[in-house]
């Protein structure tokens, strides 16, 4: 048998799960772990400009590189707790993050002297106990004999569930020796069998409601479709059946938008009208991987009734009332989809609106809202990546189709502001890895200055996205949900344009501020431009008063219930 | 009697406290309490970058103006967690920083619908749990009939222990009216008096202990000194005995470093060899105010055996191996000092090692870390408030004397690189509001990329600080303790210089790059750029392996306790 030190049989792991990229900030109680991740011919160290970055990073990689995870690695203290809203946000939006933090040692762990990084107290244990509440598991390995089998555990919660980990590796562990045995036996990520009569059982059930329906069925997919990994079951599922299919924002491209039975986006009370009608007066709904978050719902204005309903998720089944507990999609979709296929003819009579790119004539140069979007859908190709950030970016990108096979990065549950920022980078590394084309970043200037480090890492690396900064003079979103008029909700006018020249130490970059339709326009269709061969950053500027229809819509529900009205 | 609505309330108790500037982020949760922050008369809304800059602006702020708080307004969840280690900071250094979250309505929190920024999974909880490990009190203000008294606990503990307190707010509490009549009391701060018995042994303990010693005794001052505001009693006391005195790193500037029994830094086996033997070779050794971390402490190596050692602290005092619990200093120090004054002849008897200013020589035009120091000690001024960083800078400035009523702020128990940048903007605002002078940051390259954008709030409000950014081409002070030549401790190097530009909206700033020795002489002599009437940043090349004597002694002594010594 031969011996591995723990650091390199998690790292071996790691390689295992196709990590090939590592996030993070060096510190004194990681250093000698990084060596090893340095010093490892698969896996590349990104060093980050902050460690709550570097944890966004990690969840954009895992979100772009599906069945790989992301892993991101502070030290004590200090580093870790700077990325506990990245890892909160990972476990909001079901991303699978593995946190490594680098402590002192096993003897000072019990010792408990004032180290630098402590609060001063003695109690080591705080950074952990704060932790567990946004990760699904904890594994300190402060034994060698338990160490494997912890690591084992961890990243196997990490990548079945789709949550973050939290795994503490003491100094004067890294380097002991184990048995490299374990190795040989690939982790496990198949879910638990679905108990085989409440499947068949469930499979009859669903199957007399559509009959029932006659055909008038339409199907949501929505965020745990990609998340819990059943794109390619849906669509099966989808082709067999020809059912026709619609998406929530935040399970959009979860479809590829071209397909011929996909309609767009529905969002309660905010869907298109012509939409709206079609799947409210459905006879019967469908919805995998449901996620019925405010943002997600038009702020919880589904018009479906119950009793019309059928929920498909990764834990369990709803048809109408009952719930199916043990029950989950990924083993149910193929055995549906046979139990369906039959009624593909009768389907197919149900037409679905289609979900097209129509550019709106407007009179004004002003680069709107309304024509901003549309526009940008000629400019994306297939397999671009595109993250959008919290604000106007967010609803815009539900207004326009995007292409096959292309990618949106959005989060929409969580939605931290700055989040785009190092999520592009994480999803740019990991598109390379995964043979995904263009990265295309649009960020509000007010987000955009909570994050703007991590521009530089891309910088560095070589890495190529376009980042639009939406320059509207401050927080949009915000002034519309509350307080139009405020100071508080206007941010520093910055020289966007100049900050790839500040950040690099080379000029393989540009840099434009487009103004007008005709200058944005003439940009995206220069052919260098459209071809990504170097980092580019566009400041838009944009009307701090201008919003997408979706978002201005969104506010105006949720005001109802500001309880401020009466001052803004 | 009149009413106030419950978030005015908590701002006339900050008004009370002396509370002029609160920092943060605006959210969807916290935007009706901004309004009225927006409105009030005596405090202004600093709107910061991001959360985590915003704690620690807090804490700056907090440090300088003593007796006031530093306040942080943040949102549910995704704005509250990014300040966790800004807050966990706060707490080990015992900084009184007041965190106030915007939440979910009653109902909602009730409810637990999946709002924006939840877990998705109902766990409104989880936020405050996490915080709990970092706050000393925590008040949700779910109920008007107790909000004012919950307010006022939570404003007393935290002015009292100095520690960070949490505090609550949901929206639709916000506006609620409860009565104003509280406001009358101001909060109390003095500390429970100590019990008069035990005070009275204690005191003539120490007396017959300090005559015993035949007037061979020094004291060292401490962090909690400056934390536990006993300043001027300690100052009053060592005026009345004569002894001399030294400082701890964190207790630099407690006592103005221009007192004629003042003797320089004491920090264990890194002290200079002739304070070191003056200190250990002492009779009686008096500490004040103790904070015995490792990099206060020169990695624990003092070398003062119990039997001569005497401690006073905020909750208790020690006495050799007795423990005197519930004598604190505050009420201690007036009357140990009354007990002892007539020992002052006697005790001036022992001369004190001066500690002044003094340049090398150096052939070489490069900036060394051992020429760079003594040359700024001759810049400073009375009234400067200094800000220095973890890495080369908090060693470096331990190496010079300071200038009388000069405030060191740093943050070494803690030691979280970036925060000094965020520090430096709440330092400054405190500053103006006490009357002190210039504010002057130091910065490493390293430390400044994490919190950058915090400079730009610097340039809207008009603040002038010069900024000095130590440009070392990476994180120096890993390099010592391990990792030398390792890639992970080199970071991009940025155009410094350029940033100020880029951040601000007008060409009220001066950025400058200097290489040689000659170079920032002539700067630091040219009076415009000493009278800092505009917001400066000054790049200061060095070399990437230079580093302050007691940082290279400090790093020796840990390097010994190295688990990864083998691979460097
Ligand atoms: C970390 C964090 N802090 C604060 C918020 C509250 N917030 C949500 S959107 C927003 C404004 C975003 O402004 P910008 O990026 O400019 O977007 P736009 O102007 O396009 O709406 C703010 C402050 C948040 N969601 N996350
Ligand atoms: C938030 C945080 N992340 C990481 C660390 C670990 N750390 C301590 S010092 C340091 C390097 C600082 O580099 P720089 O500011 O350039 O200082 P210098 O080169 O002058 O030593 C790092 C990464 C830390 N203390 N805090
Ligand atoms: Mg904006
Ligand atoms: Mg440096």
């Amino acid at each position: 048998v031969q011996n591995i030190s723990i650091g390199n049989y998690l790292l071996e792991r790691l390689a295992q799960l196709g990590v090939t990229s590592m996030f993070g900030v060096p510190g004194d109680f990681n250093l000698g772990f990084l060596d090893l991740v340095e010093d490892h011919s698969k896996i590349e160290w990104i060093g980050n400009c902050n460690e709550l970055n570097a944890a966004y990073a990690a969840d954009g990689y895992a979100r772009v590189k599906e069945h790989s995870i992301g892993v991101v690695t502070t030290t004590f203290g200090v580093g870790e707790l700077s990325a506990t809203n990245g890892i909160a946000g990972a476990f909001s939006e079901m991303v699978p993050v593995l946190h490594i933090v680098g402590t002192p040692t096993t003897v000072q762990q019990r010792a408990k002297p004032i180290l630098h990084h402590t609060l001063g107290d003695g109690r080591y244990e705080a950074y952990g106990l704060a932790a567990a509440q946004f990760s699904i598991f904890q594994a300190n390995l402060k034994d060698k004999n338990t160490a494997a089998s912890l690591i084992d555990r961890a990243l196997t919660e990490c990548i079945k569930l789709a949550r973050p980990v939290y795994v503490t590796l003491p100094m004067d562990m890294v380097t002991q020796e184990i048995s490299s045995e374990r190795l040989k036996v690939p982790l496990s990520r198949s879910p638990p069998p679905n108990d085989q009569s409440t499947e068949e059982f469930v499979v009859d059930l669903i199957a007399e409601r559509v009959k029932e329906a006659e055909g008038d069925v339409v199907v949501i997919v929505d965020a745990c479709v990609i998340r819990h990994d059943v794109r390619k079951e849906t669509l099966d599922f989808l082709k067999k059946t020809g059912f026709p299919v619609y998406a929530t924002p935040m399970g959009k491209t979860a479809i590829n938008e071209d397909y011929e039975r996909y309609g767009g986006i529905y969002i309660g009370t905010i869907t298109h009208p012509d939409i709206k009608k079609k799947v409210e007066q459905a006879k019967l709904i469908i919805s995998i991987g449901g996620l019925q978050s405010d943002f997600n719902t038009g702020n919880f204005s589904y018009k479906i009734p119950t009793l019309r309903h059928i929920e498909l998720h990764s834990t369990h089944t709803k048809v109408q009332y009952a719930t199916f507990a043990g029950v989950e999609m990924k083993q149910l979709l193929p055995k549906l989809g046979e139990a369906l296929k039959g009624l593909h003819s009768l389907v197919r009579k149900f037409e679905v609106p289609p979900f097209i790119k129509a550019l709106p004539k407007e009179d004004t140069p002003v680069i709107s809202q309304l024509w901003f979007w549309p526009r940008l859908s000629y400019f994306f190709k297939p397999k671009d990546v595109i993250v959008t950030e919290t604000g106007t970016s967010n609803f815009g990108i539900l207004e326009v189709p995007l292409p096959a096979e292309s990618v949106l990065v959005s989060q929409i549950l969580w939605g931290s502001i700055g989040w785009s920022v190092g999520s592009c980078l994480g999803a740019a590394l990991a598109a390379r890895d995964v043979g995904l084309g263009r990265v295309i970043l649009f960020v509000g200037d007010g987000s955009l200055q909570l994050t703007v480090q991590e521009i530089s890492p891309m910088l560095r690396l070589g890495l190529k996205p376009i980042i639009f900064v939406l320059n509207n003079s401050g927080y949009t979103i915000e002034k519309f949900i509350h307080g139009k008029k405020r100071k508080y909700n206007n941010i520093a006018n910055w020289k966007y344009a100049e900050l790839l020249n500040v950040f690099s130490e080379d000029d393989k970059h540009k840099s434009y501020t487009v103004r007008t339709k005709d200058e944005l326009s003439s940009l995206l269709d220069d052919k260098a431009f459209a071809s990504a061969n170097q980092i580019q950053l566009v400041e838009v500027i944009m009307d701090p008063l201008d919003a997408p229809r979706a978002l201005k819509v969104q506010t105006e529900l949720s005001a109802k219930s500001d309880p401020y009205k009466e001052r803004k």
